[in-house]
C-alpha cells in the first residue's frame, strides 16, 4: 500500500472503532467500553485498536468529540436557520427534546451519562465533559440574550435561570423515556416549556 | 464464639461492607464497584467478602436496599409530620433538594447514578431502580391528589405533571452542582418549584 493509501485506511479504521465505540458508550457507559471487548466486536486484535488511540482515556476522548459531533448535527443544525433569539431558542430546545425521543444514540444521550459517570472523577474527560456542557450552555443562554435585546423576552428574564430549567426537562425526559419507557415525557416537557417561555415573556 | 455471636458478628461484617460499598458506588457507580477493590478498602478476603452476597449483582441490590433506607430517613423522615397534602409535597420536595445540597453521598444521589447506568440494562438492578423510582413518585403523587381534593391546589392540576417537571429540577440541581459545582443551583431550583406550585394553586 502506499502510504497513501495506507494513512487513509488507518482514518477510517479509526473512524469506524470510534463509531462502535460511541454506540456501545452510550448504553454502557464511557467506563464500560473495554479495549478487550470493543476489539471482538470489530474483528481486530486488541494491539491493534489500541495503536489508534494508546490509551483507555485516549478513545473516551475520541468518543466525546465524535458524539459532540453527532449531538451538533442532529439537534443544532436543523434549526440552525431559525431567526436568532426566542424563535431560535425555542426551536433549539425543541431539536433537543427531538434528539431523545429519536433514539439517535442507542442507549441514550452520550452527555447525560457521562456527566453522571464523571462528575466526581477529576481528568481530562471530566474537563472535556464539563466543556462540552459549558459551550451548550453558552450558545442557549447566547440566543435567550437575543431574545432579551430584541424585546421578544422580557428584561427581567435571568437567562441562567431558563437554562437551568430548560436542562431539568431535558434530563427530566431521558429519565423517563429511558428507565420508566413513558412515552408522553416529550409531551409533559413541550408542555412545561410553553409555560416557562410565556412566564419569561410576561414577568 | 457462640452461634449467636457469631451471626451478630456476621451481620455487623456485612453491615459495614454495604456502607462502604454505597459510598464507593456514589462515586464510581453500581458497575464500578469490584469485589477485589471493596475487599482490599475493608481489609478481608475476596472470598470473605463474596461470602456474604455471593454474586456482585447481590452486592448492588444490597447497595440499592441500604442507600433506599437513608434517602428516606434524610428525605421523607424530617418531613414526615408536616401536614398532608400540599405542605408536605412542598416540604418534600425542599427536604429532597436539601438532600443534595449536603452531600449525603460522598458522590451524589446513588439513585440518580443507577438510574442512568441500568436504564438499558435489563435484570433485577433495573427492576429494583425501576420500583424505588415508582415507589416515590407515588408517594409525590399521592400529597399532590391530596392537595387537589383539599383544595390546595387547582382541580385541573396534572400530579403527573408536576411531579415530572420536580424529577427535572432535582436532575438539573444534581448535574449543575456536582459538574459545574454551581452552589447557585438550590436557589435556582427552589425559585422554580415556588413558581410550578403557584401556577398549579391558579391553574
Amino acid at each position: 500500500m502506499s502510504p497513501r493509501v495506507s494513512a487513509a485506511v488507518a482514518r477510517q479504521t479509526r473512524a469506524s472503532i470510534v463509531a462502535r465505540a460511541v454506540a456501545t458508550a452510550s448504553v454502557t457507559g464511557l467506563e464500560g467500553l473495554t479495549i478487550g471487548r470493543l476489539a471482538t466486536d470489530l474483528g481486530i486484535s486488541k494491539s491493534g485498536l489500541l495503536g489508534h488511540f494508546g490509551t483507555k482515556e485516549a478513545l473516551q476522548l475520541a468518543v466525546l468529540d465524535a458524539a459532540g459531533e453527532i449531538f451538533w448535527r442532529e439537534v443544532w443544525e436543523p434549526v440552525a436557520a431559525t431567526p436568532a433569539g426566542l424563535p431560535r431558542f425555542r426551536a433549539v430546545a425543541l431539536s433537543w427534546l427531538s434528539y431523545l425521543e429519536r433514539d439517535v444514540f442507542p442507549g441514550g444521550c452520550l452527555f447525560v451519562t457521562a456527566a453522571i459517570e464523571f462528575d466526581d472523577r477529576p481528568g481530562p474527560v471530566r474537563d472535556a465533559v464539563l466543556g462540552y456542557a459549558t459551550r451548550w450552555q453558552r450558545e442557549l443562554l447566547w440566543q435567550l440574550h437575543r431574545a432579551t435585546d430584541a424585546g421578544q423576552l422580557s428584561p427581567d428574564t435571568d437567562p441562567e435561570q431558563v437554562v437551568f430549567e430548560l436542562t431539568g426537562l431535558v434530563l427530566t425526559t431521558h429519565q423517563a423515556l429511558r428507565l420508566r419507557r413513558d412515552p408522553q415525557a416529550p409531551r409533559r416537557a413541550r408542555q412545561a416549556l410553553e409555560r416557562l417561555l410565556a412566564q419569561a415573556a410576561s414577568c
